[in-house]
């Protein structure tokens, strides 16, 4: 697979104390590439989380909602090259013989084990491979860096996609990394396939679950590729405490705002680095809706936009045609006055009043358009609901990847 | 643009007894063919009808708002190659001007004069064309036939698409004849960008209405290309009368129902005829969703699996990817239970229990995605909600054609 035009170099990314990682090589799929990674956390570590909302849901998300409750994590496994979903009773066997077997090696109860599993649905997880892979991953505890962690959870990923974020709590300095992987069945609510973030700052389960809600809502739930929702999306985030300040128990608490807001930072870095990496991806789009009656009515028009494939491709073909945007409007199910409606592509405004601006001129538009990141704006003239979501243009790479994807 | 794979021979086409048709040539854009239909309307035709959903409507689509509780036609203007969308006040009175000429050359009121465009969203209707148009379209009244005036709507269309049947009322029997065009921005609600058909039974305008909007549910109302609703969807239809029975006023008199189901099967054959054309098909797709709660939450799942693109590319492919259908089950928000759930390609099942069938052969689903007529079925288990949607798959085509359609 090509690397994404729109790929970003990896960043530079500090250790977190209390988290220490190993990947294995078992071959999942006809690969040599590890493909199995094993995270072992210090003791006290909490968790907190976020899954798909699918009805179809893998055994790892239905053994990640069981386990979230308890607010304690001491080790997450992740395969990738099967998702494990729709795989009956075998399926779901083997995913607690494998989190039994990592509870085994780190010392710990299972109820501390998070799993996640992404690739082809339908297949159970080869429970030798699972097992084995744990053995293999637990061996080498500690030698896999963040890029090697990143490199190893991918499927389709045409880049390896990390962030970090710091932030002060009193006088100490806590550090967040996330990693995350792609790149189709890309949309919300869980948009991100699999999410993985780690800081060393104190807090509790619930605070820290608190924060991650309030995160995920305008990033990982404002993102969409192709419309598809994942059975195994996952977002899970784990605080190691390790930093040594006094836990967080409350937003309230100084420091509480600064580090809600780096993990908000992160969440948005890590769903824009997966749209940058959505199939076929030529171009980064920016849907922005103002205007509207409510937020959560915005949220919706913006989708309908960012999920049209009439103007998904448009954009894919640089043409400015904002006859697209007023259909994804007008088809979105939400209150919208035709000639209320305002467009821009960019910083140039294309329509207003129900029709073309007077003197429209094309080219500043075809400009903006000419580029790899592309805003459209549409003010629906009726309230203050505002939203924010990403998406990518939709092109012939997409069909190619996705026409011949499992074979 | 290449003749859709999945196109069918133009039927044969008996005229409709007070129905005259002219066309003619006006060049909305840079071509020669006819692009202006004028159908006159003997006294006394009735006429239903049912539009776009969209928030953002042309002014063709307001004026047949307008004008449909009248329940008479005398003139049906169609215009192809400018959908005269989003155009504002200029649009408007173009779209009043060309219809107030209609009137005068046919002699009626203005309110008896229906108007559909299609074509690029946002370039206002020029009006000396448009009323041109008219002029040379009512020379040529009589003289243009089904076929003439199916080319004459057309945009990107690729074939003619038009469907006939015939009912016996009483001893009389009467026909019905369609015309249809499509072919990308099709999505429920109204799935056909223009759909007209024609009768000469006679009938009230109440009870017509009642037929056409109780046939559109299960036909045009269940059809998806691309998700995306235009702001121009039309369906108008039109009894003369001609036949001379009767008129038909209430469901319980004899012939009624005969009348209700050939209606509904015109406009179920036009509503495949459109799938199709769809921009790029290869393959044409009957979604069967069976065991939901409701026909409601049935007709929402089907959606789900027929708008997926990740189910649209793996049918291009040939792809038996059963994972793809439940993942779009599990997206759809409708209850669903994944151990519950059975799926089948073509008649064969693949999938239940939460897992594939035991032993399953994948060789008569590959014969099955081999052919261009797909079938895919979904059983939720859950209760007596059944629906049939029809879509295509996703195509390099759909892309090409819609990456560069305006310039």
């Amino acid at each position: 697979m090509e690397r994404s035009p729109l790929a970003l170099p990896f960043p530079a990314l500090a250790p977190i104390a209390g988290v220490r990682i190993g990947t294995a090589s078992v071959a999942y799929k006809q690969w040599t590439r590890d493909c199995v990674t094993l995270v072992a956390l210090a003791p006290g570590t909490v968790v907190a989380g976020v899954t798909t909302r699918s009805k179809c849901p893998s055994p790892e998300v239905e053994l990640c909602r069981a386990k979230l409750p308890g607010g304690f994590a001491r080790g997450l496994i992740v395969n990738a090259g099967n998702s494990n979903a729709f795989t009956g009773m075998n399926g779901r066997q083997a995913a607690q013989a494998q989190a039994a077997r990592v509870a085994h090696v780190l010392g710990c109860s299972p109820d501390e084990v998070f799993s996640a599993s992404t690739g082809v649905i339908g297949v159970p997880l080869p429970v030798d491979l699972a097992l084995s892979g744990v053995t293999q991953a637990h061996a080498g505890l500690g030698q896999a860096d963040w890029l090697a962690a990143t490199n190893a959870i991918g499927t389709t990923d045409t880049f390896p996609k990390a962030a970090t974020a710091s932030a002060m709590i009193g006088s100490t300095r806590v550090t967040l990394v996330g990693i995350v992987k792609g790149s189709g069945m890309i949309a919300p609510d869980m948009a991100t396939m699999l999410g993985f973030i780690f800081t060393d700052a104190a807090v509790t389960a619930v605070l820290w679950q608190q924060m991650l809600s309030a995160a995920v809502g305008g990033t990982f739930n404002s993102i969409t590729v192709d419309s598809d929702t994942s059975t195994s999306d996952t977002v899970l985030a784990f605080a190691t405490g390790a930093a040594g300040h006094a836990p967080l128990t409350s937003m309230d608490d100084p420091g509480a705002d600064a580090l809600a807001a780096a993990l908000a930072d992160v969440c948005r870095q890590l769903a824009i680095l997966v749209v940058r990496d959505g199939e076929g991806a030529s171009k980064l789009i920016e849907v922005n809706v103002a205007g509207a009656v409510d937020d959560g009515s915005a949220k919706r028009v913006a989708l309908s936009i960012a999920n049209s494939p009439l103007v998904k491709t448009a954009i894919a073909g640089g043409d400015a045609n904002w006859g697209r945007v007023v259909m994804a409007v007008g088809k979105a199910g939400e209150p919208a006055e035709r000639d209320l409606l305002s467009i821009r592509f960019g910083d140039t405004l294309v329509a207003q009043n129900g029709m073309v601006v007077p003197g429209y001129d094309e080219s500043p538009v075809a400009a903006h358009l000419a580029g790899d990141e592309i805003r459209i704006t549409a003010d629906l003239g009726l309230g203050a609901g505002r939203a924010r979501v990403w998406t990518c243009d939709l092109t012939h790479g997409y069909i190619s990847i996705n026409a011949d994807y499992r074979s």
